[in-house]
């Protein structure tokens, strides 16, 4: 393990940035609003409550005398029907702009000391997600654009997080979806976050195009189908310019792709995230006016999302196993694998890792978590214990 | 609205009989732990809290100079899988007693001041459901015993809380399912509480036997498949001499019934209320080691009992119409009806009543409580609102 030099918060430069009180400052240090992050990132402060307006999960970064705050991810909120939502929300404006909605992770791209950081959704930063932005990032951007940071989704099946194959990724790769200022998080409008992306060669979310908002629930209601039978996850509907708050619509098949997640380790799911993805089934259900049939055909797929993967869990557990979920990360670098077992420990995660194996340039290493919680009930109930 | 006396706590009494100093009884005044009920019950004072290793919804009674305390309802946990369940918590007995759980509410019964007074769970004095008790109880039963307490099920469709049509009961009627003594708690062991209650003509809960606890999970199994078939909800299985703790199960139906309900009100309805149905289908699934075809039809059957009523209650709102449950009660005292709307008013309950309606020598009364969280967020959903 490095030793790296502690960095302490200048308190009086850093609320003059904010433009607070040094007292209140060392306030929000003290009650660990604002705290350090690790190693090379000690001078990276993340807002883990949300405090001056300023979201959880943003970021205060110190260079010298020097300060920029990198803000946290927007949180869009969601269309239940999508034709009264477009109409009410969007009837300031005469075109809707549609972009995919990926199933992935949130990562806030910066140049720090040299080289790209990954910042995920709580602030932290992510060494691996570093690794891979630093090999798939022109640095050039950041350095030709210092007050900018990228927005986008870490998708594909080397995935420490949320692995899919969906996409046909072979690895993993960096879907860029906003451009915002630092300090203010504005964003770029939508064209020209697109065209600069472009420029420096980025993968970017989908655009399926823009409509006028009389026709764009139909034109999206057509795209959310198609998107669901590819197993894609949905859309992100956006004010071109990025003045008007943006929101989200997803494709049933996601939400019960979410609930077959979720039941697998149903004594660790949030019983809200599964109530969520319920209510979502009932809205479309009935804005989509489906037939009896179809209505049957929907009820059948979310029972099943609910309580195949449950029953296969039990079973697991009945037969002498353990529900585990399976990752894998890709690295070329063979000390990001401990820099990242590191990093899962110190967030409390307990997970195995493999020897790594060499794919190539690469090494390839397996990661088992196991699911703990569900893993103990589902035993207790087995050996006759009762629920509650 | 009648004048009653008010009654104080006397303090020193209670402190005596509770075992307690009377500072700690002051204090669980103060922090209304103790909380006295209203008007002509004003001495009956409930445990809004636990404390004291006393349950929540006891009640303790000042009576000149005595005191009693009426026990709560003892929760009974739940087996998940009937078979290991039964294996484990009974091993120390040879067999065991199967009452059925049927589904309607809870009030334990006392003779008060040379009448029957029904407390319900939480411990308030419920004058229909007193109106009830006195119609349907034989008052001797409390005289001959004044330190027992019964412990039944309100069932029937004539029901302010739970009204069922599924047993063929004409109105409302009471099944004891438990007889306890006064300030221990302690149960009759099963057959002397049967006995005991047949000799007083109360209708009790049915006994379906007495089994071998090797031969029990497949002949519970069994009586199971036919209360669901049935609609019926479940069963309680004991000791007969009740010294070990009982446990309930429940049949599918009964679980799909209660998230019918629940989702129909689906912005009011506990997100563990709709989580523990659910977990209950997966395990019974696995336990019953279904077919495919089975657990397609399990799967249809939840996803069903999810989907068709909050589809029903979102229909109703785009049509104009609110969410609201409807309930009726029939009582022979016209009093009792305003007694009871003023009881519900204190709650905190939003119900409308009806005019009463003449039937026999009975008041029938429709009462509509209208579901303003449920109808108002579906109502904001048709208007375009984002979720959150």
């Amino acid at each position: 393990m490095e030793n790296y030099p502690q960095t302490e918060l200048d308190i009086e430069n850093a609320a003059s940035f904010l433009g607070i009180s040094a007292q209140r400052m060392q306030e929000l240090m003290e009650r660990r609003v604002l705290v350090p992050n690790w190693n090379e990132y000690q001078h990276l402060f993340r807002f883990e409550h949300k405090a001056l307006h300023i979201d959880i999960g943003s970021v205060l970064v110190q260079k010298n005398d020097d300060f920029s705050l990198i803000l946290g991810f927007p949180k869009i909120k969601r269309a239940m029907l999508l034709g009264p939502a477009i109409k009410f929300n969007f009837c300031d404006i005469k075109r809707v702009a549609v972009e995919e909605k990926m199933n992935g992770y949130n990562v806030r791209v910066i140049l720090l000391d040299g080289k790209l950081a990954a910042l995920t959704r709580s602030g932290h930063v992510c060494p691996y997600s570093s690794e891979k932005a630093n090999d798939l990032l022109d640095h050039s951007f950041f350095t030709e654009n210092p007050q900018l940071v990228v927005y986008g989704e870490m998708v594909g099946p080397d995935n420490p997080y949320v692995p899919k194959e969906i996409y046909g990724i072979e690895s993993l790769e960096l879907f860029v979806f906003d451009i915002r200022h630092k300090d203010t998080g504005l964003p770029l409008p939508l064209y020209e976050r697109r065209e600069l992306a472009e420029k420096y060669g980025f993968r970017q979310v989908r655009l399926f195009g823009e409509f006028d908002i009389l026709e764009a629930p139909s034109m999206i209601t057509d795209i959310i189908r198609e998107i669901g039978r590819k197993g894609h996850e949905g859309v992100v509907i956006k004010d071109p310019k990025m003045v008007l708050q943006p929101m989200k619509y997803t494709a049933s098949q996601s939400n019960c792709s979410d609930l077959q997640h979720a039941m697998k380790v149903y004594n660790e799911s949030g019983r809200d995230f599964i109530f969520s993805r319920i209510v979502r089934e009932g809205f479309q259900s009935v804005e989509w006016n489906e037939s009896e049939e179809d209505f049957r055909k929907r009820c059948l797929q979310l029972g099943e999302s609910i309580l195949r993967p449950m029953k296969e869990s039990i079973i697991k557990v009945r037969d002498g196993g353990r529900v585990a979920e399976e990752f894998t990360i890709r690295v070329k670098d063979r000390a990001t694998i401990s820099k990242f077992e590191e990093y899962m420990r110190r967030l409390g995660m307990d997970i195995v890792f493999s020897e790594p194996k060499t794919v190539g340039n690469e090494y390839l290493v397996h990661m088992t978590k196991v699911n703990k919680s569900t893993s103990d009930k589902t035993l207790a109930m087995w050996e006759g214990q009762l629920w509650s």
